[in-house]
């Protein structure tokens, strides 16, 4: 295939280079930065630039792998009246930011957080494909399959509701490991004795159904330690007294104490 | 030493059946569901009992072991005149609740989540022991560490800390995951996608520290991101709409935006 990238962050560096040892034409690298515009596409033997009305329009594929937010604003640069398929590789982000203009839509989104300078093992890294056309999820199924052995065809929804779960499941358990940081740390206690604990709970949870595996004072409804929990957060840091007690409620919701007599 | 026990739950099971191994006398084991009572007393070669005026008098150690909510009341039916040391073994419990009424007061906090049946590396899990004197903490500290190669004295407040933050670290991060798994399974999307981002954070997180880890939308100030994940927990499960949005809030005020040219 004739690919050209729009983009040239950490999405794009990885992908385009993951793509490369395909044997597929890159065409054009184009992007705001650059330095990191003129890497990549010296990376892939490709043409750089920072126009996008100069992108040479003799291409089967191209992939916008820039920021959410400024998908739409790529997409309305494009001539209209192109051919070639235009995917992006957003979790977030609709489909139909790209097919309410553009012929042959689609998106190629990689679950997987990227970093500059890390390996990644394509092999296990789900990838998730949608399309407005038969033939379109034809040549996405089978770029996808050069990279990993999971590709999946799931609606925006779907991908949006992955995207969602991530969020709770890794920037808000991460958060909540910032929180217990700074608790310890204030009193001179050393966090990494919280590293066995941290890690086989998240191990459990991906092994038994998180709901299963939930405890805890709020799950016990134990009243006194709550309340104990959240006058020292009140003492200490305040800011969190109100993230202690909404997640102990609604913990405390979906865990409805068993009558004593039923214990 | 000769010890007896109070309670038969998981942590007097689990503590008492460790430190059989070491040649004390094992002298009573009270509590209340006597089927459980007689199990962990075979074990021990310990009397059976279930009134607490009924324990022998002549023991070095009296250890309570029972939840947190029952450690006063347990107290208030001990002889105030007895010499011998009573410890209890919650993390957030004050040592005081002894040694308000008892001479000799101390508290052994083994930190591990104790399950009925599993097996516990206890030479790797910490214990903290805090006492009323210096006398009571060598005792302590010689129990400890016939189990544990990690034995710490730490103050009430910092055990406190430390139990609070495993409620952030470990209940309410797998809370995070539960309300991931109920995301995703609602738009019939498999939670297990999500497996490899939830080890990998929590990794990161004891490797590195989790305010340097920290990634997602919230941390970016990316706001269509941010009100697009509303929208949708606004229609699909609205109850968990005020928990993205309190714990996006302040993890943006957590990680104050940059400004772009600063970028």
């Amino acid at each position: 295939m004739r690919i050209s990238i729009i983009g040239s962050g950490r999405v794009a560096t990885h992908l385009a280079s993951a793509l490369k040892a395909y044997g597929h034409i890159w065409v054009d690298v184009c992007g705001r930065k650059q330095s990191h515009v003129e890497q990549l596409a010296h990376t892939l033997g490709a043409r750089a630039l920072t126009d996008i009305s100069d992108i040479n329009t003799n291409i089967d594929l191209l992939i916008i792998a820039v920021a959410d937010q400024a998908i739409k604003d790529v997409v309305s640069k494009l001539d209209k009246s192109s051919g070639f398929l235009v995917v992006h590789t957003s979790g977030s982000t609709d489909v139909k930011v790209i097919s309410d203009h553009i012929k042959n839509a689609g998106v190629l989104y990689p679950l997987q957080t990227f970093s500059m300078g890390s390996q990644i093992d394509w092999s296990n890294v789900p990838i998730f494909i949608e399309a407005n056309a038969v033939e379109n999820i034809d040549i996405l199924y089978e770029l996808g399959e050069q990279l990993s052995k999971k590709v999946y065809e799931y609606s925006s929804a779907q991908r949006l509701s992955l995207h969602l779960a991530a969020v709770f499941a890794c920037n808000f358990s991460n958060y909540c490991y910032d929180i217990a940081q700074q608790i310890v740390q204030a009193q001179g206690v050393d966090f990494k004795l919280l590293a066995p604990l941290i890690l086989a709970t998240a191990q459990k949870a991906t092994q038994i159904d998180p709901v299963t595996a939930q405890t805890g004072p709020a799950m016990r409804h134990d009243e006194g330690i709550l309340q104990q929990h959240l006058e020292f957060l009140q003492q200490y840091m305040p800011s969190y007294a109100t993230t202690y007690q909404l997640l102990s409620e609604q913990i405390q919701h979906r865990h409805v104490k068993i009558p004593s007599d039923k214990k």
